[in-house]
């Protein structure tokens, strides 16, 4: 855990260097558009501790995967998010000195990622190894309006000299990921060109063949105005720059401006996209940079005003809900359903893939309450396109008949993790992509999607779970053996609970939602079982009767239940009793003893009580909340926020809070001492959740919008909007009140401490609590 | 399976030239003498489909493993069996066109592996892209008398022409293993020089430093004629050779004699390495190659004096028992405590590592009947030597107290595996290696060994399985969580019967030991209890606790001993009613479904029985043997032959025959197709345990030799011999006899069908049956 980022409320703001965190800063202070993104790295020369990082959304190589002993059906290839050629490169050199933070004398350093205006900004006075003493400022942001695009503005102000700067405004393809299994690179030179003042080049990954056209300009001002500079054109291998050199006087600025796109064959034929990019290049140099910044900063009022968090009285906690919001935003904009949100976004290499269950159990509430319903709708739609392969990766492993099994982690549909204990036997995952579909009907009431995509997939899934359950002549019941639960801590167990519970939840719900397109829209259902041979008597039947005589374990004396067969075998040793020494767990024990131990990574059998909260009373959920929570170590990501609505539901607002911090300044606090490797995005959406779902206690209750709100004790206030079918809501929860401001123009039911309320158009309400 | 060896009785035969088996050949022609080996590789260049492979015991290196998400634990590398110098190349150019059976047209073969002499002979004719037509016959064996030396007589004879042949007899060290976990190569060159006639070359393992001296001495002869030529010194990087150029013609025969050492570190100070090749090389070159070959026939046949398994009335039989034998003593020869046996002997790279819980298990017993008792000693020495690396691998997993672990895998002590479910879990083996400090005092009656070595490391064993059991609340017994058995078709299970019955007899033999130890030798007993900080009421008062409490699952129902906790929630179904598609699984199953299913591996429950027979009933033995026997597939080389001795036991004599076939002709009929990967070295000792165990009924009971001998249907009879303390005698077994010979100077007290008879020292027994 660390402290160093100062507390603001709309700014992340880091104050003096040390390079020790430098890699923590690359991090947290990450842009990026959806589109594309990149970490914080530094414009000039680093030499010190640094991780490059520039991320094209879409583009990834399939890296060979390492394994030991190889066993059949294990996936071919880890696919890499691909670090992409860097563009954000201006090497700079005073009178003959380079540049460089990690030789120089850093006598002032700050960073600023302002998240209201959506640029990160540095700025550093440094006195070289000459003596010479400059100061600089750079700020940067990749354009939420020209998703292609990002631009820099790099000032230089000598101190105590005068003289020459020498500057290289470059674009370096030469590039490698980190994590490359094999130490390969992973990408091949196309093509480089100098068109006017244009600098461009095209490369290509290796085995996928993705283009990525990138395009640079530059201009150098001083004193305010341009110097009608020409570049020099240098290139070399996988690398293309403008070269200036420039004379600069004490208490000058000289300011460099550099435009950049980067173009993806996933978006245009791969013989033009060079000339696209020009394109794009004129467009945004003929803006320039301000009119972009200020683009840049009405984009981000956009999203703030449709889905800020703002909290009282709490500067910690205000900041960090706005970083996780900030963040979410930065890497998935729901337009493109070729897309999907990557446990680390653009924000490092880490896990792979872009692809987890995270996307549809954590990330997907978030977006239907703050996002029109389309991008939603695209994050199903992306599995529904999958389902081909979801069907295939199901017969590799003995499957049949249209069984279909997502993958745990994918980039195409594909599987590319590579253990077996998670690709086999996590297969919880299939659960979680049913729960979405349910999840997006309950919410937004449409049912159509169920009609058109939705069934096909269901009907993939509960085939799978069907055939992956076998009868025990020992339990006269069916099984289901050898499974990963959401807690890693266990491998190969049989009949977790939570895996149980939501397989025959999957049997049960595709039953019902044949019924319902059954009488919506039979001809698709005809057309629809003729297209996955589906046998309904039959199938529904067996279905049925897995239905009825399903094992779930249980342990009635303590009247919980069990994680899985043979928990309570385990020493049962609580977390408060673990030596401070020993955690985190996964860093200091070894893999054997956190498998043998009762200790719990993330929710499991409580991720069940938070999917199916309905199903289960109030003592039961307290129960097994009493026993599970503490032998829970949250290392997680994942974790902290179910047991924050859980908590929150059961009334303990200090455990709630505590979740609630934890969750939310995961990353700036770097909690679990890991957020060097990226930004843990898709558990930003699970932060959102603890407030709007624990706190608020949103829910969805026979279509209609519940609230339970409550107020931890350190806030003053804290208030949410969100998009419920038609209606915009924005709820302010107080000491004394809950206010409701209804923003649209359709009236809105809702329930608040389980009374109803008629929330008029364009009205408010205030509830004395 | 493949069937294209000829059955002989004391050769093995290949006859024509099959490129698509030549890498199960490479394999199955194997030679070598324990201190070093070398797979059939061709003399002369060949382009086609090839595992090289030359091997110096000892020698290896620690190659970085491959996984995909390391945890703490994991064991760093995973060591290689070094492919090493090759020492055989002899490069014959005709008339400028290179001699390659790839290219060429191969007109006879040949390949033959004479048991008796300890030589492997290669005939054939090639008819060249020229039309040339060659003869060759090569000749070549790893002398047992000179273990660091191998020589070959390669003749060639034109058929149809006459010219110049150029010869260039080389040492290669340029050589890489072809599993590599990252392609590299492990050699680096210490020096090269040529002295007199001979070339030498030294080389280096990377990261372990050892060195590896060869040497070579090239002699070209004419008609049975030395031709007195000097060799010309060729070198480049890595490789040394000598070459002659000689005129050839039609129907006359030059016959290249090529000597050649290997020293290795191990065995020598470095610097002084060279010198002492030299001085090797001159004592065989003055020996020469006829005297070195008899002397290797005479060494082998005092190696099949001690040891023959004479088969009649069974030619395959024969052949295949003689091969195990053959192949055995090719690998290991006992004499250095630092070597042990790996899986694939000097014939492969596979599975790296020198050892595995094979050695206790099967090889032990083997070579206590068979060897001096010092060589049975030198293994148990082995480990011995390891116990702090023990120690040291089992703090690494969170033990203390002088636990010890002992690896899976490992050449000096270290767990070099990689793979959490084998190097965490299976951990069983712990119990093979107490066992078989048992297994040598039972059968030599020696219990010095035990006050001298083997208590120090019971105790580590012991303190091991103490601290790996927990109390289970639920079941209000010791459990042990989290283990493999010996069936590696499962992982992470609970309560194996297996591995806990063996912890638990651990603690039961480590109490015993010590009382022993006590009333034999308590000076010693103090001096281990001070060394080891042993507190004997506290930790024997648990350990008793312990067995006293245990939990083996079992089933009532059935009478049986369940494999683990919910076996029989495994769907059931047997062997015989898997389509042969399906066949092997690991070749045809993902590992999700092989993992699932009830299918057995290798024997588990079964190896308990085998080890533990005189616990159980015979009612209770056949039980579980016609419960497990159905449900195993025998997809490991170590299954058949503990099957063959249970079924033999249980008068199963068909199924007793049929394991038999299974094991002993594994290779030779490349049974699980996987023959070209090298032979399955160790599992050749339970080829012999099939037969004196099995067949025989060999027992040692109370210090008493015990037999109970039946006959195989399809054969006339069958003789072994065994040393047993003093004795050594000969058992012979036909229809209605069986013949003992006691060949030794002392009388032997023998137990035939339970009954006891007294075998006076060179005298027979002959009994009727």
């Amino acid at each position: 855990m660390k402290n160093y980022i100062k507390h603001q409320e709309w700014q992340i703001i880091e104050e003096g260097f040390d390079p020790h965190l430098n890699k923590i800063s690359e991090s947290i202070f990450s842009i990026g558009n959806g589109r594309m993104g990149q970490r914080a790295n530094f414009e000039e020369t680093y030499t010190g501790e640094t991780l490059q990082g520039n991320y094209v959304a879409g583009v990834y190589y399939p890296d060979k995967t390492r394994v030991g002993w190889w066993k059949n059906g294990y996936p071919e290839y880890f696919a890499k998010v691909l670090n992409a050629t860097n563009w954000i490169g201006i090497r700079v050199a005073v009178n003959g000195e380079e540049l460089d933070l990690n030789t120089g004398k850093v006598l002032e350093f700050s960073r600023v990622l302002d998240m209201q205006l959506g640029t990160l900004t540095r700025k550093f006075i440094v006195e070289l190894r000459s003596g010479n003493v400059l100061g600089v400022e750079a700020v940067r942001f990749c354009s939420l309006v020209d998703d292609e695009a990002g631009a820099i503005c790099y000032s230089i102000t000598p101190h105590n000299f005068e003289g020459q700067i020498s500057i290289e405004s470059s674009l370096d393809g030469d590039v490698k990921n980190q994590d490359s299994n094999y130490d390969e690179k992973f990408w091949t030179e196309i093509s480089k060109t100098e068109q006017n003042s244009f600098a461009l080049l095209t490369m290509e990954t290796k085995k996928t063949a993705f283009w990525v056209s990138s395009g640079i300009h530059t201009e150098i001002h001083q004193n305010g105005a341009p110097l009608g500079l020409k570049p020099k054109f240098v290139s070399k291998e996988k690398y293309v720059a403008q070269q200036f050199t420039v004379d600069v006087k004490k208490g000058e600025t000289t300011a460099i401006y550099k435009y950049a796109v980067n173009l993806s064959s996933e978006n245009y034929t791969k013989n033009k996209m060079e000339a696209e990019a020009v394109a794009t290049l004129q467009k945004i140099v003929a803006k320039g940079f301000d009119r972009m910044r200020q683009e840049q900063a009405q984009a981000w009022a956009g999203k703030w005003q449709n889905g800020d968090v703002v909290i009282e009285g709490d500067v910690a906690a205000q900041q960090a809900i706005r970083f996780n919001i900030f963040q979410l935003h930065q890497t998935y904009t729901g337009e493109d359903a070729r897309l999907n949100i990557g446990p680390k976004g653009f924000t490092g290499e880490k896990y792979g893939g872009s692809t987890y269950w995270d996307t549809e159990a954590y990330c997907l509430p978030f977006y239907l309450a703050t996002a029109p319903q389309q991008v939603a709708e695209n994050l199903l739609i992306y599995r529904y396109k999958q389902l081909d392969k979801a069907i295939e990766n199901a017969e590799k492993l003995g499957f049949k008949n249209g069984a279909a099994l997502y993958p745990m982690v994918t980039m195409n549909g594909e599987e590319c993790h590579n253990e077996w204990e998670i690709t086999f036997e996590e297969i919880h995952r299939n659960g979680a992509i049913a729960f979405a579909i349910f999840n997006y009907s309950r919410y937004t009431g449409d049912q159509g999607y169920l009609a058109k995509y939705g069934l096909e997939v269901l009907i993939g899934i509960a085939r799978f779970w069907a055939q992956r359950v076998n009868w025990s002549i020992e339990k006269e019941r069916y099984v289901m053996l050898g499974v990963t639960g959401p807690n890693e801590y266990e491998n190969n167990v049989n009949n977790n609970w939570y895996t149980s519970t939501i397989a025959t939840w999957c049997l049960k719900y595709t039953i019902e939602a044949i019924e319902l397109v059954k009488g919506m829209d039979p001809v698709r259902l005809t057309e629809l079982f003729a297209k996955t041979n589906f046998k309904e008597q039959e199938e529904t039947g067996h279905w049925q009767e897995i239905i009825d005589q399903m094992f779930y374990p249980v342990d009635e004396k303590l009247g919980i239940f069990l994680q899985q067969d043979g928990y309570l075998d385990k020493e049962q040793v609580l977390v408060k009793d673990l030596p401070a020494s020993d955690r985190p767990l996964n860093q200091k024990w070894s893999w054997d003893r956190i498998l043998r131990s009762c200790f719990i990574k993330q929710a499991d059998v409580l991720q069940g009580i938070y999917f199916f909260e309905e199903d289960y009373d109030l003592e039961t959920i307290r129960r097994n909340y009493d026993f599970y929570e503490p032998r829970t170590v949250h290392e997680s990501s994942l974790s902290p926020c179910v047991h924050a609505i859980i908590a929150a539901k059961l009334g303990d607002l200090d455990r709630a809070y505590e979740f609630y911090l934890r969750t939310s300044r995961l990353d700036l606090d770097d909690y679990n001492n890991d957020t060097e490797d990226g930004l843990h995005i898709t558990s930003m959406a699970g932060t959102w959740l603890s407030v709007v779902e624990g706190f608020g206690g949103m829910r969805i209750k026979e279509g209609a919008l519940h609230l339970h709100p409550i107020l931890p004790q350190k806030w003053t206030s804290y208030a949410f909007k969100i998009g419920f079918r038609q209606a915009v809501v924005t709820v302010k929860v107080s000491d004394k009140q809950v206010k409701l401001s209804n923003e649209s123009n359709v009236n809105l039911e809702i329930h608040v401490f389980g009374l109803a309320h008629q929330l008029q158009a364009n009205s408010n309400l205030e509830l004395n609590t």
